[in-house]
Formats: C-alpha cells, sequence, structure tokens
C-alpha cells in the first residue's frame, strides 16, 4: 500500500480521491494540499487526509512515498522537478507538459533521481484502447497505413476553474481537454510524429464556446492519420486502425470493432473498468518496482512534442515538423 | 417505361444490366453499344437488346428515348454533350468529369437542349444516406460544425479493365473509385467547397496498390470536414456529421446512428436498396417529368470543381482554393 | 426529504444505503435496524443514522416518517401489517409477499391505514423497461400476441445469507432472485396472469446450483407468454413483446430494439440510471403524495398470486390457474 | 456437375432455380416437372431444362442423376420411395415428412437403394446458425442447460397456393413454415427429443392468421428448451444456447452473440451466403460422396418424431412423449 500526497483538489483532483480512497488496495492518499484551505477542510475530513497549503509541507511529511499532481497545466514541470528532487515517485495529470522542452526537464529530472513517472492520459486503460493495441500489435491487420481518431464529450458548458477557459493554460480549443487523449492514443499506435497540420475552427467564442479540432499526422514510420474533435457535441470516442488485412475501431471505453477481407465483424464488448483507479494502481506497480508504467517517458514526450507542435499549426496555419 | 440505350458494357455497364433489365417497370435497355461487339453478343442475346459498336447508332434508334453513358471518365464530356446536341436525356456515371470547365460544358448542354441529366453517384440514394440527409435537414442536430467521412472497400486488388488503373483516367489513387462517393455526400450536405487540402499516400504502387486519401474540407458556409480512404482495407463507409444537439452517423449501406444530448444513442436499420435501381428510377422520373434529379446540376459541378482541386492538392501538397 | 428507517442491513439493505444515503434529496436514512448490532455498528456510523436491533424502536422513533424493508421474505408481510398499523408509510424489498393470501392482507392493511405502499421490484425503473411499456402503451406494435422474456445474471455462486438458500424462503429455483422482476415485467405489460405451467429442472442441486426455469403464461387477456431463467449463465435480461405491427425488445438495462414491418430495426440506448435510487424517490414522492408508487396495489397482488402458481406448477408439473 | 431434376415449380422450387441454375458449378436442372404445364413453359424456356408433368417422366431421363422434390408436404414420402426405387439420390424440401412411420419408411428406402438423401431445411446454413453449432461443439459454454428459439417473419399475408393453408397439408399454424427451422434447429444442438409440450394459440384465423406457436422441450439428454413463433411479426430469428460458462446466441442470418462470465460480450457478423444454393451443393457432395449431407438420416426422422408430437400435443393441449 502506497501512502500518497494529493496536491490540487479541484475537480480533477476529487475524481482521484473518488477512484480510489477507501477503494484501492495499492495506494491511499494520507496528505492533501489546496491554496483554498478552507474550503479543503471537510473532504480532508471526510477521506481522512492531512491538509495543507504548500506542496514543500507535503513532501516533508515522512508518511508521504509518492505525489500525484492534479495542478494547473503550468504549475506541471516546476512541481514535477521539486517532487523529483526530493526523491519521490511523481504521477502528473495530463497534460504532462504544453512544450517539449519541459517536458524533457521534467523526464531528465526524474531520471537522474531515479524515481518512477506517471502522466495521467486516463484513456489508455480503458478496454477498448487496450484491445485496440493487443489487436494491432499482434499483426492481424496486416501493414497498417491509416489512423483515424474522434473525440467530443459534450463538456463545453460545465463549469469549471478559470484557469481552465485561459488560452495559456489550455492552448488550442479543446485539445487540453479532450484532443490530448487522442494524441496519446496516436503515439501509442504510430510512434513518433514526424509532422502535424492543424486546424481551429471557432463557430462561437468564450463559455460554452462552439468550435472544433482537425489534426492530420504524418509519424516518422510512414503512416499518416487525422483526428477531429467538437467540444460541444455529444459524446463520442472512436480510434480506427487500418491495414491491408483488417480494420479495428475502438468505439468508446469499451467496444472494439474488427472488419476483415469478406466482410466478417466482430464486436468485442468488455466490461468497463474506473481508469483513473486503473492508472493509480499502476503508478503504484511502478512505484514498487512490479511494473514500468505503460506510459514511458520517451512517449510522454513524443506527446508533449506533437502537441506544442499542433498549437503552433493551429497559429501558422501550416504544417509544423516535429 | 423509358426505353433507354447503355452505352460500355464492361463491369460497370453490367452492374447497370443486372440491376434494371427485366426488374425495373420505369427503364429498360433496348440499345447497347460496346467497341468489343463480339464479346458483348452473348450479353445482348440473354437480355434482348440491340447490339452496336457507335453511340451514333444508338442515337439514331428511334426507339432510344434516353441514354446511359458507362464508358471511360475521358470521354464523358463529350459524349453528353452529344447526347444532349441528339435532344436525348442521358445519365452519366461517376466521376461526371475530372475537371469543373468539362462538368460547366456538359450542364450548359443539357440545359440549352432542355433535357434532363442523371449522374450515377448511387451512394447517394443508399438509405443510410437518405436519411443523414432527413436527419441534418430537420435541424435536430442544432448547429452543425464537422462533418467527417470515410470509404474502404477492400477492391484494390479487383481486375479491372487497363483504363482505370491510368493516372489520367483515374487519379488521385481511389478518388474516382471510392473518393468520388464521399465527395459527393460532403456536397449534399455541406454545399459548395471553399477549400481542400487533400494528400494521397503510397505504400506500394502499382496494381494491387496500397494507398491512403486524406482530405480536409472547408466549406462556402463556414463548415469544415476530413475525409480519409484506404483502398486495400476491408469495407467500411462512415459519414458523420457533428452539431452542438447531436450527432447523426450513417454506417454501411443501412444504417444511422444518433446521438442526442445526455447520452441517449438510437440506431435505425433500413431494409437494404439496390441503389443502381434506384437512381436508374430517379432518372426515368426526371425523364418523365415527374421530379427533378436528386443531384441538381449546380451540385453536379460543385462536385466536379472539388475533384478538380483535390487532385491539384495532392500534386503540390498545399491548400487549393475552389 | 423523507426520513426514513431501513429494516435489514444484509446484502441488499446496504444497496440501498450505497445508492440513496447522501445521494438522494428525497429520502435519507435516520434509524437503521439489524439483528446483528455489533456487525452494524461502523455501517451506522459511516452513514450516520441510530441503530437499534427492533423494528418496533424504529416505529417509536418519532424522526421516522416512512420505513423501507430489506428483511428475509417470510418476515415481509407481518412487517409490513405492523409498519401500517403504526400508520407509517412501507416499502417493501421484492418479493412481498409467497402467497397472494399474504400479499392481500399486507394490502389491506396499508389501505386501512391510508398510507402509501411501495415494493422494490427494480427492473421497473430500467430505461429500457420504462421505454418498453411507453412503446407497448402507445399501440405502435399492433395486436399484441405474445410475450418472451429471459433473465440470467451469473449469481448462482455469490455468498449470500443462509436464507437465502432455504427452500422456504427462497422457493422456485431463481424465482425469488430473478423470475419475480420477469414476472414483474410481465404482469406489467399483459394484466392479470389467468394460467401457469412452470417447470424448475436441476441439474446439480446445492449451493452454486445449475438449474433452469421455464414457465408458460396464458394472461386473462388472451395474450400468451413464456420466460425462461439460468441462474448460473452470463448476465442476460430480454423482455420481447411480439405484435402483428412490430415487436419490441428490451436487451438489458439500457436497450430498446424496435421492429417494424418491410424489415425496419431501431435499436435505442438510454443513459443507465440507478434503478434502486429511482424506486425510493419514487417511493418518496407517494410518500408526499405527489404520484402513485408506480407499482400499484392490485399489481403487486397479481404478481404475487402468479408467483405462488408458479411455485405450485413446479411442485406439480401441472398448469395451475391463478 | 450433377444433372437434376426439379419436382415441382411453385414459389419455392422457383427459389431452387433463381438460386443455382447458372450459378452453381456442382448442380444444375435439366429436367424440370409440373402439373401445369402450359404455365411452367417459359419457366422452362428461361432455364433451359426439359419440361414434363409426370415424375416418371423425369426418373426416365437419362440425364437425371438426382432429384430435387419442391412438392406438397403429403406427397413427400411416396415420392421418396419411388425416386430411391429408381435408385436415384433425392433432395426433399422440408417438412420431410409430418409422421415419423412415414420418415421412418422413406428413410429406410433410401437406405436399401444405398442412395444419398438430403432434406430442404436451409436455415442449417445460415452462417449464424453454422457458427452457433461449432461454439456449442467447442464446449466453450460449459455445462448447456437452456435452448431457446423465436421465428417470427411477417408471411402471414403472402398469398401461397391453396395447398399450403390446408390444415392436413400444413398442420400446427406456422408450424410447417417457419416452426419446422426452429425444431431442426434444435434437433441439430439437442438431439433426440423425449417429451414436447405444446400450444397453438389462435387470435384471428383464416388467410393472414394471427396465431402464435409456443412448444416447451425435453431432450433425451435432460436439456429442457421453449420456442414461439408469430407468424403476423416482423422477421427475426433467435437461437439462444445457455451454459454455465457462456451463452451463444444466433439472431438472424448472419450474427452470433457471444456471452462470457464476467461480462464480456462479443457480436460475431458473417457475410451473407445462399443458403438454397449451399444445401444443394452440399447435396451434391452427397451425391458424389465428397462429405454425407449435414442432416443425417437419423436427425431427419428426429426432427418428424417430434413434429408430430407437437402437433399432437396442440391438439390435445397435454405433453406428449416422443
Amino acid at each position: 500500500m502506497i501512502n500518497a500526497a494529493l496536491i490540487g483538489l479541484g475537480w480533477w483532483g476529487k475524481n482521484h480521491l473518488t477512484a480510489a480512497q477507501g477503494k484501492s488496495a495499492r495506494l491511499r492518499f494520507v496528505h492533501g494540499v489546496s491554496k483554498e484551505i478552507d474550503a479543503a477542510l471537510p473532504l480532508a475530513e471526510a477521506h481522512g487526509f492531512t491538509l495543507s497549503d504548500d506542496l514543500e509541507r507535503a513532501l516533508a511529511d515522512p508518511r508521504v512515498q509518492a505525489v500525484v499532481l492534479a495542478t494547473p497545466h503550468s504549475l506541471h514541470t516546476d512541481q514535477i522537478v521539486r517532487v523529483a528532487q526530493a526523491g519521490k515517485p511523481v504521477f502528473c495529470e495530463k497534460p504532462f507538459a504544453l512544450k517539449r522542452a519541459d517536458a524533457e526537464r521534467s523526464v531528465a529530472a526524474c531520471a537522474k533521481a531515479g524515481i518512477a513517472l506517471g502522466v495521467g492520459t486516463n484513456k489508455r486503460f480503458w478496454p477498448s484502447m487496450v484491445e485496440l493495441r493487443r489487436v494491432v500489435a499482434s499483426g492481424a491487420l496486416g501493414r497498417i497505413m491509416l489512423i483515424e481518431g474522434h473525440y467530443s464529450n459534450e463538456n463545453s458548458g460545465m463549469h469549471f476553474s478559470a484557469w481552465r477557459d485561459s488560452p495559456d493554460e489550455s492552448p488550442g480549443g479543446g485539445m487540453t481537454g479532450t484532443g490530448i487523449h487522442l494524441l496519446d492514443a496516436f503515439v501509442s499506435i504510430g510512434g513518433p510524429v514526424a509532422e502535424v497540420n492543424a486546424r481551429l475552427t471557432t463557430h462561437r467564442p468564450g463559455a460554452d464556446p462552439r468550435d472544433t479540432i482537425g489534426v492530420n499526422f504524418e509519424f516518422a514510420s510512414g503512416l499518416t492519420g487525422y483526428f477531429g474533435a467538437v467540444r460541444a457535441s455529444p459524446i463520442y470516442w472512436r480510434v480506427h486502425v487500418f491495414g491491408d488485412e483488417g480494420s479495428a475501431e475502438a468505439l468508446g471505453e469499451t467496444q472494439v470493432v474488427l472488419r476483415s477481407r469478406g466482410g466478417k465483424t466482430e464486436v468485442r464488448d468488455f466490461p468497463k473498468v474506473d481508469s483513473i483507479l486503473a492508472e493509480l494502481e499502476a503508478f503504484a506497480d511502478a512505484v514498487e518496482g512490479r511494473a514500468p508504467y505503460p506510459i514511458s517517458p520517451k512517449e510522454i514526450v513524443d506527446v508533449v512534442a506533437a502537441f506544442e507542435g499542433i498549437i503552433k499549426s493551429m497559429a501558422t496555419r501550416k504544417p509544423v515538423a516535429i
């Protein structure tokens, strides 16, 4: 059982508590950090953890064996480096960083400290995505030639903290909220990205926006791809890999559709899992040395590098080499 | 009952015969034209039509009230103009033309002659696509913001006449075979196209090719879109329209999936129809003045204009304004 | 907000707590009753309710406005009558009773006391079943001629309290666990039952049994029906109503399939709801006089009468008139 | 290539012609027999076969290597025996016979003559049913405990020859039209039947009837089962086998749904096949000694024996031992 500190007790930090506290036999939160300590007090009491208002206090707490960051994006790099310097394993919510240089700095600090590093792109743990990667890796699809994706989640009108609407914290329309998950899925299947060409189309700016993302990919491997996202559309997730022997499509959290030559189609439905609990327990495995975290430091950097390129391409309306 | 001539008795011309001859109460073929008249003789006998080797003979046949062209793409324009000059309604297989100027010349000739004009993008008549257009037109999806499509059909290895592999007759990889249907669907939903940005990625050239198409759209309306196609992948058709009240997805010939706010999903399956028979009977309706052909001359030109832009964008690897 | 007492804190009683406590704005549990008071203490502390070991104490608690029974089946009737005599509304878990005479006694006591009565056949509240009843009531299926059902839930190997395995408490194989829900569904659609013919086939008796139920129905309306259940099979729920204009099939908790003349099929998926929370809030509505409980006293008696007939038919292997 | 005679050129005989003539490389019809020879003449010309009005003429035709019977049910036995005596392999449309004694007489005659025997319950060849039997035989479902089926096909209003409405030729409501296919499926999976208990419920007699069939089974193996059928309901076919490790459900012609422990569900869709062509080619295989016909003589008799019992049970409203 890993005793962890949870830094940031906002919307997503609470999701960590709900998923793991009292439910996981691998990790529990013994220390929480919030800037708004009065507001967080009932939460700390209900979940039985020590509350403070500073990362340093959590690092100084001798019980704390690992740190989970659920803080605004722009704070991630400095916090990861600080936790690494303190010699404690660190799990960071997505997006890990907004710039490749930051991601590299974090990864280097963790490597130097010899600590486990996790990142919270939890859709990696969806049964549909686990199965999709398994099918692709099996070779059953033949030569892989195209990957397509889409993620809409009807979240445009949800009330978030102000920082989530700031262009500095959350550039690229829905890229930090939804697109990052597709990007992580694309890198997990296609490997490093060579070039992106991205467009952000805004039909109505401001709160509850109406906008769309379209991103075209060329991977270093020669594979090409595209994903789209519309924040305001009803929930829909699809990652579809096309080969010359078959195609495999992850739909939502739990379904994979396999199409093969001759017209045979197979739909596989898997029981739902709690993907936040799964990522925290995978992190616990990494902390205890049982298994490396499923997203490698190289993949983490590849994702952030492509992310940075996408934001730049949206701004310039031109292809960007990664 | 319309007495028609069928020009071209190759793979697709035979599909017209199979679909309509002896089955339609609206149209029958009384005259067929083939360059390879000896080879076509048994076909003519089995289906009971007069055989000749020249369009002019068909036009001179006094029984012939309308002409159906199933000839190589590059012949379409001159043949349409010639049929129009002869004052007979004309139905032309897709692609109608490869250049906007040709399409405009054909449309003008038909307008001048006052004759009905049909085009054979038969996927327009799939029950899934009829329903998708109905749902979009109903306004149920709210503000439309994105359209995505894909068509793979495992046809890369089929044996076709040599002209179907020629880059002049069939530019843009699978564009004349599969992409044209998606393009027609996109124009039917999004209206005229303002800009395209297209890529053709060839993994293995030659016969039974391994290649992919990816095309990004900006429509005059502000809507954006993307479609992909992989000739060698198992059959899969999808056209998905995303709005802020709902999304609607045509899957294959007979299914539409509707997703609406709050997580409700509806799958509608329709009985299959013979889309080739349906387009010929819609043409018969137009010839007899019962209803205009569902694809207007303006849409026909819009599709060809975008097609020409896509081929140019593939060659230059740059966006092309239409 | 209704302050309720929860009588019985076993497996299913805990499900009530999980579903409603702190989540419902309509009902909360302020008093719990358990025979094993020491074991229940931590539960009472965690959920903040007063604990006692006797129904009378709960009835004497002046805060208690309504009573929820999650006790062994054979205790239901006496407890309902006692609660009714105390003038408090009562909600009773299924099966409401094992004999028609008992059900009638309970219903009469509630009527005499003028109190609201609820029963916990929670599958009534599944979105699939709500939609199925809506479709049937709309007349869209034409003349209704047959109803079929199946419920398997892979629960044969679960560890329950001993009384759940007793033939007196739980007669008819899976009838009290799974069959009762189908029976409730059948009565809700077909009305009172005229005759049942039931078979219980036991392939392996004892704990984790291998057995099947098959029940044939003739309803008073002339409708006929059948349902089956296999405790050990993977989870599967189906209620299918066949008419001469269409058929409608509820599958699982959230899906309805509609088939209509000519081959059109429609699949409707609804968001999941917490059916235990839903039934408790429907009971709260009945307590407050906002709406009658969706299962009427007459339906409650009709279900128990048919249940008693099914058990008798299983024993005699003969049809039984209800 | 087997040269066959087709006896009976009504609705179903024509389906044989459409399925096989000019399409099969294994069997062609060189001789047709019809009582209404003038009406059948155009058919004979179009399909290029010799026409006569008597089975004896077909048997005397030296080209005829095998005989296919598509005649009224009550003629089957005498015709099969006669063909067998002539030493020619025989394929008989379903129902093979209406009485066990007749089936036994036919089977004995074929055995004595040493000829191949086929029966036309073509749903055996549906990809869904082939896969269902494969899954059951694999043992993947564990201990098999229940089989359920349903077949409605919206055919109640179709115009058939008068003999199809006669209670002598077509007893048991839809049993000869739809129920016989379910019965064949049940015997193919469950083996010989020990007892049936069947009800025919008639809501509206006469042409375009409104009636339902419900049949309960006990197989010699201890397995139990039920199937239902409603002639007037929209098309729906289901055969569902329940075991303690999983359940497998054939839906329609091309789909199988597999449910396994823990909530995993798999849907397999297969390309459609022409089941009439398939059964004729399987018969051709049997004639040429390549493979025995997939429905053994013992199974043929088991099906007819259960059929006879079902009709008797419907008449007596009592269980009937087979």
